[in-house]
């Protein structure tokens, strides 16, 4: 048999046709849902890029009013499953924990074979793990999910006690859009996996998050804002920039395994924030972030001319979930929040065509031992 | 951009690089270890083959005692866990769904770094909370584990809450060896990929025991048993075969994505099972399984000649493990419990030389959408 090529990555390894979004690495381009990312994200609510992604249309305006409605009902997180929130918090675990354990034990009746309710209960569910949460970390008790706001504005609503305003939930809302889905990336690709075995959903979930918990996949915008705030606070970006390079260290922020140009997701989140920050009356922390970014840039290019590193999804990220008022231990939750539309979309994309997924491996270990009994040893 | 192949259950494609087993699916052959499985089934204590997917070769005795005391050391399931465990018990979940939600609440200090403790904390823990979910699900109050016994007898104490005798434990023992690892199969590969991004142990095991949920991957031993019981009363395997055959159902227990012949595996739990239900004193039902294989493979042939449906894993599994004890509800889960040393050794061989996993997909929807608002839609 002629010795197969490593993959160790998959890298450019076709596993599923999709119709959820199209990475174009080196133009920097992202198609979701058949729009661009920025019409997407600038114009959608969640809930129509989530009927975008379920139904590969856009809801009419009663589509709409029932999506919400619909999605709003099945916000709710049975008693076992806030147990179990609770009590992760009160131990200290960390809010990707947290939220695994959550999920994981939300039944949500997985098992019933709708998939496509289940599909809905699932994102419904997770920002109220994550607020629940968060509100007993801070010694708070949880806020009950309100059905009459939307699904951007209900979760900062259960993050804060109160109404939030509608910058914020606009900021939000654009970003929860601008990374619905990416592709076949590792939490993605974990989900389909799982319901290759003709698993269920919320397992399929579970999984997902505990691929994105890992800090090659969703773990960096927390540190992105410490680098941030301490560049605000010093006002001198250049010398964070060359002590971090000069030490040997990765500049978070910056970098992308498929984009080889500025991530198209990362000009979206620059406008988002913009837009929110000016609005807010904050526009000094903006222009701090921008300065960052173009001095990064420059100092990049001149110290490490071969890697082409760009501004990535997580630069951004940092500076527009800070400012909509996301506490930075949940920007990866917060993540999870968004992506968990994509999980579930590529779910149902995969039940649609199955097929079993069990790639081979090389053996490169020992042969014919012989056994020696222990006594011998 | 020449259009790439579409790999969709990922046949053929080498991802990673393993010392752990290696199948060969046209023989008939398994190799884990090093050893035949064969060789390594009806010799080693589970303790020993563990350490052997661990540390590329057999413990010495003093080893032994050592890890046995380590691995034993490492049985206790945290509180939390435990209530989680207990609820889904009363709420009638699933074993699997249990396990599911029993480990992922199992922070089990996987965060520490120390992947090879956390290794082997959750192949520790498994057989706990399988074994506590039983006794909650039949209304019993869990057996603690047992110090002075190893890993296999300690799972059946405490599920009964009996010492067990040695014929069950060498029983159990050759299954847990026989299926601990084998290749990239859907669990393993998820749990590689969950710690590709550089996530921890904990979750990577929770999303394995997703992916083992689905009954293409760990769900048919079950139903095998219940086929089996059925022959042995009515002692017309023939007739069975037939009916299943003729309503265009599919026979369990036979048939593999990997072999084609009988799977090796197969034959070890076989010859397993035979000499413990002749210990047992009921060679009976022994007979009427091989009886029915032989039978069964016959009538396939006749039916499916293209075919080539071997007899596989599932079909000794269901016999064996009813013999020695286990509820056919965790036969799943048993499945688990013994997997879950693969899943750690490859999780580990992937962390030693990671790549973050992330392939690409093929994109077959719309582009460049146009965007209506709502009320014009």
């Amino acid at each position: 048999m002629p010795r197969q090529q490593l993959r160790s990555g998959l890298e450019g390894v076709t596993v599923a046709e999709t119709r959820l979004s199209d990475i174009d690495g080196e133009a920097g381009e992202l198609v979701v849902g058949g729009f661009p990312v920025e019409t997407l994200a600038t114009n959608a609510s969640y809930e129509e890029t989530l009927f975008l992604m379920l139904e590969d249309r856009l809801p009419t305006a009663d589509e709409l009013a029932g999506f919400r409605a619909d999605l709003a009902a099945r916000r709710d997180l049975c008693e076992a499953a806030h147990a179990v929130v609770r009590r992760a918090a009160a131990d200290g675990e960390s809010a990707m924990d947290a939220l695994r354990m959550g999920l994981a034990a939300a039944s949500l009746d997985a098992d019933t074979g709708d998939h496509r309710a289940a599909a809905k209960r699932v994102v419904a569910v997770v920002p109220t793990i994550v607020a629940a949460y968060w509100r007993y970390r801070e010694g708070e008790s949880p806020v009950d999910p309100d059905p009459d706001l939307g699904h951007a504005a209900n979760y900062l609503a259960m993050l804060t006690g109160e109404t939030p305003d509608d910058h914020a939930v606009r900021g939000l809302e654009t970003y929860l859009n601008t990374v619905v889905d990416h592709g076949l990336n590792a939490s993605t690709f974990t989900a389909r996996t799982v319901v290759s075995t003709e698993s269920d959903l919320v397992s399929a979930a579970t999984a997902a998050v505990g691929a994105l918990k890992g800090p090659l996949h969703g773990g960096a915008p927390g540190p992105v804002l410490e680098m941030l705030r301490t560049v605000h606070e010093t006002g001198d970006p250049a010398a964070y920039v060359r002590e971090t390079l000069d030490a040997g260290e990765r500049l978070m922020g910056f970098g992308h395994r498929v984009y080889r140009v500025r991530d198209p997701r990362a000009a979206v989140l620059s406008t988002a924030a913009e837009r929110f920050y000016g609005a807010a009356g904050e526009r000094a922390f903006y222009d701090t972030v921008e300065q960052f970014e173009s001095v990064a840039l420059d100092l990049l290019a001149e110290h490490k001319p071969d890697r082409r590193l760009a501004t990535n999804v997580e630069f951004y990220t940092a500076a527009l979930l800070h400012g909509v008022g996301v506490p930075r231990e949940l920007f990866t939750p917060t993540f999870a929040v968004a992506r968990s539309g994509g999980w579930m979309a590529h779910c149902l994309e995969q039940l649609a065509d199955n097929r079993l997924v069990r790639p081979v491996s090389r053996y490169v270990g020992e042969t014919d031992r012989e056994w020696t009994p222990v006594e011998r040893r």
